[in-house]
């Protein structure tokens, strides 16, 4: 580094400052392309954006960028090398579709033609992901401003994809297929927030999950309750007992063997998570629910970040129709998820599930048992070198103690994780408030500048680490 | 009497030899018309098999037959006054709707052109219900010729409804609109079977039935179960729970005070249960399933007639379709109905459940309890006067000793019971082989001669029996 760390805080800051017309101006672009890929009429849109990032990463300077085809939405990948021979790799994964959006959903504006007020600049994929993605292209620029570097302190890679709202249907394929061309040292997800625009955070982890649906025969037909019932089993009072027995008065699971191999929350994590400023009444609004409740011994934020589940998706059986039918059902059936935490293989948890399951399904009654494809767990350790240059590089940008949270949900990047073989970290500068999925999507314009920030102080703090 | 029984039980056999011909010649008649009520095409033929019925009523000597209007499909009344001033008053009640019949769902022969072979008349109706009803007329002109009367021995009315087969939608309102017309001392409920061809037997009674509808409702929309599964309800696993809740380890109703005022079976009636020819594997065929299973301490019979029951009619909630959804549901259903046996009252359940449900709903959750209308059980004493005339009728017609069932199902029979304030009882000589509602209905012929003739002996018991 050519300058001290506070002249670098002064110099990334005044670059920024100087270019955000600009770079505010082409996000603009992006936004107004409607690139929703779950809507078959936009697949052109979304391969307009696609066409129109590629483009325009190799305008900041990446001398690869490519549009990657997928048996759905194409992908974009870029590359910059670094001039620096001993220096790691790193790749940074976000997403170029959006959420649907339609004015009669409640937009005040169209979600589709960007509009700035009171600092907040207001379109759908603003935050989620088109804001977070392209921070990076103002932050590698900065970064070379700031070091007089002419590539960056790291080999650094894109991994932009199309499908990330639809599920990422061929993601996993695509990192597959592509795995050589990804090869990284770490990968840094862009795709995620922090607590509040009070309080900077890094997320560390996000859960896995295992899905299974479980179907439960009794009868060969529905068969006449006056006749026959209170004589037979019922599917549907199995398949209520087996969701009864998946707990215990805790509400730890229950079944045998699903906490082996967890390691407990630390009481230093523990501690930093009680820091945070958690209002619970508020965040039961968020949750549209009306009591908070789960595993005995731990907090709400503990219990959706840190411990793993078993929750029922869906419940179904016997008749559904208004009014009442005198039937014992001949089947039930129950879709039930899993979110794992580090420690958790889905594989042995199916193991678990059905010999759990064989006990307590009663005799007359047959299960059938289909899990679906999992994703792990990921989790950086507080102490991982670096989780520690991601805290850095945002401390730099907010000025201030960055504190750590995490994601209770489970997404692609545990297949980055998988498949590339490197830690997963989190770089996300969106607030709760913005909206993702909702009418009126926001981002906050200073945050996502403070985004920029962090981008440009990362590269060099990631290449000292990761040696 | 003018004979003695011995030559009663020979007069009126051979009164019906002689006049079995025209008898099943007018049945065929009545079977042509596809009386089908749950089918709109079929209203017409509903009506034209009332008139017939009304016609062939007044033909058989029936002073009064009428067509009674309903909301829906119409009924037939019959009334034949005895010139016994003391003769109590006994009302038969059948159906001459049919269930839906078509060829292509199996029938052999077409289902509405009977057709006899091997001693059997196949037909839709030929069991359920019209040759049941249809013996009578036969029955009480062989009683007349046997003991010389011009009237029956007892106040002889008939109520044949038209919508059994659609769930007797109206029946209720025509009753206590005509409960003046319909007053009696005892209801003859011909729309049963007994045990077997070989093992003749009388029904004593059915189960009462209450049903409700509890929806639980918990977050107030779907809510992603990664970002807030395990930290709040859910109110799928709490329907589950609530069904868990239910029964108790041996299968007994776990709702408290369920069994209040539940007269347990007595020693002997068990002990008639027990003499009936019972293979439990036959009778799981029937039911379509593969294992008995229910409330400790009974057997199969037992718990299917004279034990109440809380059974899962249908359960809902969340996500349904293919695949999954990781959410917590907003909301989730049960349907549950009771069967219920004298003793137990369905207003009384109705507290007990809500009181249940209010103990055993989480904090978070909120239940909306709905229940419908209820059919009251009826039963008959095993020493009641009427219920031994019934079978000394039977024991005439068969020439051996009659034995005891009960229907584990609920009817209108309980609608007769309540609004007209008489015992039920039950004359029908159908068997499980006839196929009621399946393809290829038939009855006995054998059988339903002997219908008639118990038919033609049961006046003179009732008479006695009733005063």
């Amino acid at each position: 580094m050519s300058e001290t760390p506070d002249s670098a805080v002064q110099t990334v800051r005044a670059y920024i400052d100087s270019h955000r017309e600009g770079f505010l101006a082409e996000l603009a672009d992006w936004l107004r392309i409607p690139s929703v890929s779950a809507q078959p009429e936009h697949a052109g849109d979304v391969r307009r954006s696609a066409d129109w990032l590629a483009a325009t990463l190799r305008q900041t300077g990446f001398p690869v960028a490519e549009v990657w085809e997928t048996a759905g939405a194409p992908a974009v990948f870029a590359e910059w090398p670094t001039d620096d021979a001993g220096a790691p790799t790193v790749l940074v994964y976000g997403h170029h579709d959006v959420q649907p959006a339609a004015r009669e959903d409640g937009w005040r504006t169209d979600p589709f033609e960007p509009h700035t007020e009171d600092g907040r600049l207001y379109a759908r994929g603003a935050a989620d992901d088109k804001g977070q993605v392209f921070f990076h292209t103002l932050g590698v620029r900065a970064h070379l401003a700031a070091t007089g570097r002419t590539a960056p302190a790291v080999h650094l890679k894109l991994l932009i994809e199309g499908e990330e709202e639809s599920g990422s249907p061929h993601f996993r394929a695509l990192i597959e297929d592509r795995a050589d061309r990804l090869a990284a040292d770490a990968v840094l997800v862009s795709d995620t927030g922090m607590w509040s625009e009070d309080t900077p955070t890094v997320c560390t982890g996000m859960r896995g999950l295992a899905e299974c649906e479980i179907t439960l025969y009794g009868p060969d037909q529905d068969i006449h309750s006056g006749a026959f019932g209170g004589a037979v089993p019922n599917p549907a009072t199995a398949a209520a007992r087996l969701v009864a027995a998946l707990h215990d008065a805790d509400e730890r699971v229950a079944i045998p063997g699903f906490y082996d191999g967890v390691a407990d929350l630390g009481d230093h994590e523990r501690a930093l998570f009680a820091e945070l400023p958690f209002d619970e009444s508020r965040w039961l609004a968020t949750a549209h629910s009306h009591a908070a409740a789960g595993e005995a011994g731990y907090s709400t934020l503990e219990r959706v970040w840190a411990r793993p589940t078993a929750e029922v998706n869906g419940i179904g059986g016997g008749y559904q129709g208004p009014g009442s039918k005198t039937i014992v059902p001949a089947s039930a059936f129950l879709k039930l998820s899993f979110r794992l935490v580090a420690g958790q293989d889905a594989d042995r948890l199916e193991t678990l599930v059905r010999d759990w399951a064989a006990v307590h399904v009663p005799p007359g009654i047959r299960a059938e048992i289909v899990f679906g494809a999992a994703t792990r767990p990921c989790l950086t350790p507080l102490d991982h070198p670096a989780l520690r240059a991601v805290t850095r590089a945002m401390e730099r940008a907010f000025d201030q103690r960055i504190r750590y949270t995490r994601e209770g949900g489970s997404g692609p990047a545990a297949d980055l994780q998988d498949v590339l073989k490197a830690p997963v970290l989190f770089l996300g500068i969106s607030v709760p408030s913005d909206g993702w999925h909702a009418p009126n999507e926001k981002v906050e314009l200073g945050l996502l500048l403070k985004g920029a920030e962090a981008s440009a102080h990362l590269w060099d703090e990631l290449s000292a680490a990761l040696r």
